[in-house]
């Protein structure tokens, strides 16, 4: 674990220091200005991480895949800065959103750009090899489709378990898993270790969007730094809340669905619906759904030769999902 | 000029076709159906046109380029849906925009994925030819810079011919120049070819843009589909409006100044305007240079083996430039 994280440190730091320049000196201001305020937030930059650590594992480098690296942040910003306009959202990661520093039509415009550099930064690391741009636009579509399928979710009142791993599947995990086939391919992988590789980017990505659904409920607000409970406030429907619905019957049951038609509970509820989720047992199936998701990530892991990078991409979903915030 | 028509008639039927069909049968609905809408809004259908021209003129066919040709229509569509949003556009083409159809959310989304596709199609046609996409990325790039220029040049008042024919070459012509690029790489173009059709893009689309300015003061209101002088009413700054500030003095340069300064004229201020435009000879000044353009243009010809794709370029230019709206 201590390997891991000086290793994770260091590629962080790397690509850190990139994106405080990849904006820089472009013209014009008023659109790439905006562009690197984006791009310098301080993130966790789990996805360029993945980029790397997947072009290492398959006998690559750091600096075969930089780009794509920087490129795969690009696309993820692209999706926030678009995301946080249709959510209404005022401040992401204790800053100001784009559309409400600047406008609606730079937030715009600056997420548009942000997926054309992203292209731009993928293409310098492809040397030829067009497999790496059709995952990206893959992932890309997916995270649209998702992102739709979100705000699909919001109006209507009838969705399924099922559906609701589909939407994560492709808003969440689409983007994980792209990173690990984008690093593998352009690492030189084989094509068993670029499916297993994907794979694994795309259970751990399901894995932490679960175990964010659960942190909602378990974690504290101090470390959460939002108030416990906030999905049902917000009446965001969760793993928990369709596990629950499933299992609830006769009152609880009517309780749940009213969070539906009141598009979100109130705070006093709240202590109501946690011992409900926990006498309904949703929040260990939740438990329970994370580490098979996990364990079967790691199964994926089998394919590589090197016991470091088994230990690296273990020691990574670890640290993803024993998070407590 | 017939074969001209026939042939431009042809491959926009093509077109057509399949872009009634391209987002057909995609999920989820909420966000392929606003994608459909769009697609299926009639237009001239210029940029798969000169994609597909510029294929065939370097020995390829229409069949090579055909993915090609819908990306570059998606893309240009991409750019029209965000713009109608930061123009607050209700209509555009007699239907109404997006935005207004659905939702401020939808359009977004809506924009993002049909960029998505673009490089989704593209692919099809690349053949591990990733220079293609190259160009694609960097015309993509160019087309958020002119957007935002012009967005700039709403805003501030000093503004120079030099910054708007740079503006209008972002905005315009770098999309028709890259048209003719992808069109004549992915046709199996020679180095000089893929040059030369790619100034002729650009040359058309500048000449194109500046006609387009022109038409505002001389076409008829009944071609035009808007009142004459509509660019001087919103107080946007074209080449006339430019060359006009040039050679202005006195009362007459008092009265453009105060364009800029009231973000408009008043309709009953049109005939002077456009007696003022006659007398200062801009009118003159555009036609000049649309003249200009479009001989340098058809000066990149030379380059081509085949007359009668030299002719067809030509007719295609003389098409775009002698319209009356």
């Amino acid at each position: 674990m201590e390997d891991f994280k000086k290793l994770y440190g260091e590629a962080k730091e790397k690509i850190d220091t990139l994106l405080m320049q990849v904006m820089n000196g472009r013209e014009p201001a008023s659109l790439y200005q905006p562009a690197g305020y984006i791009m310098e937030s301080p993130g966790k930059r789990i996805r360029p991480v993945l980029v790397m650590f997947s072009a290492k594992a398959v006998g690559g480098s750091w600096d075969d895949v930089i780009h794509a690296s920087l490129a795969v942040e690009m696309l993820h910003n692209f999706t926030l800065v678009h995301d946080d306009i249709m959510d209404n959202a005022d401040t992401r990661r204790g800053r100001q959103t784009l559309h409400i520093k600047y406008d609606l039509s730079t937030a715009i415009l600056t997420g548009d750009v942000l997926l054309a550099a992203a292209y731009e930064y993928l293409q310098r690391d492809l040397k030829g090899n067009a497999k790496a741009v059709e995952h990206f636009t893959k992932g890309l579509i997916e995270v649209c489709e998702g992102q739709s399928l979100d705000k699909d979710f919001e109006i209507r009142g009838e969705v399924s378990l099922n559906e609701y791993i589909e939407m994560i599947g492709k808003k969440t995990a689409a983007l994980s898993r792209m990173c690990c086939a984008v690093g593998a391919i352009l690492g030189g992988g084989s094509d068993a270790e670029v499916e297993a590789l994907s794979n694994y980017g795309y259970l751990v990505g399901l894995a932490f969007q679960v175990q964010d659904d659960l942190l909602d409920i378990t974690a504290d607000a101090s470390a959460l730094g939002k108030p416990v409970g906030g999905d049902l406030l917000e009446g965001k429907k969760t793993f928990l809340f369709f596990k629950a619905l499933e299992k609830a019957t006769g009152d609880d049951l009517s309780s749940l669905e009213r969070i539906i038609t009141n598009k979100g509970a109130k705070p006093e509820e709240i202590s109501y619906f946690k011992n409900l989720y926990t006498n309904l047992g949703v929040l260990e199936d939740a438990r329970i759904e994370v580490e098979r998701l996990t364990n079967e990530a790691l199964h994926q892991l089998e394919v590589l030769k090197n016991p470091k990078d088994i230990e690296m991409f273990i020691s990574l979903a670890n640290a993803l999902l024993n998070r407590t915030k």
